[in-house]
């Protein structure tokens, strides 16, 4: 247990970090690691920095408007970084922090186990059937 | 670089499964699974079972109906099981299939970082105010 000393007066804040807690921000980045595209995105970042166009090809699916929300989210949250490279013309570059890495790497192992899971057909029925409906956020 | 036969004799099938493939049964499944309410209930019952107002009280936040349809769509996926108990009244139990427990210890793994982090003061700004905006489906 550490304890982080936010300032003179405020009293230490978030010394037990809980993400079933509605209020707290490490559900709020669960919240924002696990969402679709950002997952997506994450786990192509852990394979190496790619330019904005080159994600959007390796993150099938993904329109350019919400990669870009998505990019933003991840930067706001530390764990993307956009690096603006001045080539004429300029490019920009988009790599993992270490936090980013750490986070990579449980969506990694996630997605490995769900990998493995659907070579061997040991998913069920929705995950055979992609576009089958499934828990959106949309159906509240 | 191996070869997925799709011919007719009913070759196997998803001999290579890819998470960023749009079609891909595996990265149907992560989307579930990371879904907002799935993912939080995965963790809950990582705990042991509960029955469905324990689980909705454990996880924040959720409705009756969205608890409800997550179960169902994680049943499908072959991740949660669901046990009608033959007391009066019945009572029903949900808890995870051997595949959920795999899929649940990832996602702890992935909460524990973050819970880290949220402790240490480490997340960005949209992660540590709660209710700021974030890459959401619904914004598309």
């Amino acid at each position: 247990m550490s304890i982080t000393d936010l300032g003179s007066d405020s009293p230490p804040q978030e010394l037990v970090a809980d993400v079933f807690a509605r209020d707290c921000g490490s559900r709020a980045a669960f919240e924002v690691v696990t969402s679709k595209w950002a997952s997506l995105a994450l786990l192509a970042l852990g394979e190496g920095s790619y330019r904005f166009n080159a994600l959007r090809r390796r993150v099938q699916g993904v329109s350019e408007k919400m990669l870009s929300q998505t990019l933003q989210a991840l930067e706001r949250d530390g764990m993307v970084t956009r690096d603006v490279v001045t080539t004429i013309p300029p490019r920009v570059e988009y790599a993992l922090t270490p936090l980013g890495e750490g986070v990579a790497k449980k969506l990694r192992a996630l997605a490995d186990l769900l990998e493995g899971a659907a070579a061997e057909g040991a998913l069920g029925q929705a995950a055979a059937e992609p576009g089958e409906e499934e828990p959106g956020e949309g159906r509240a």
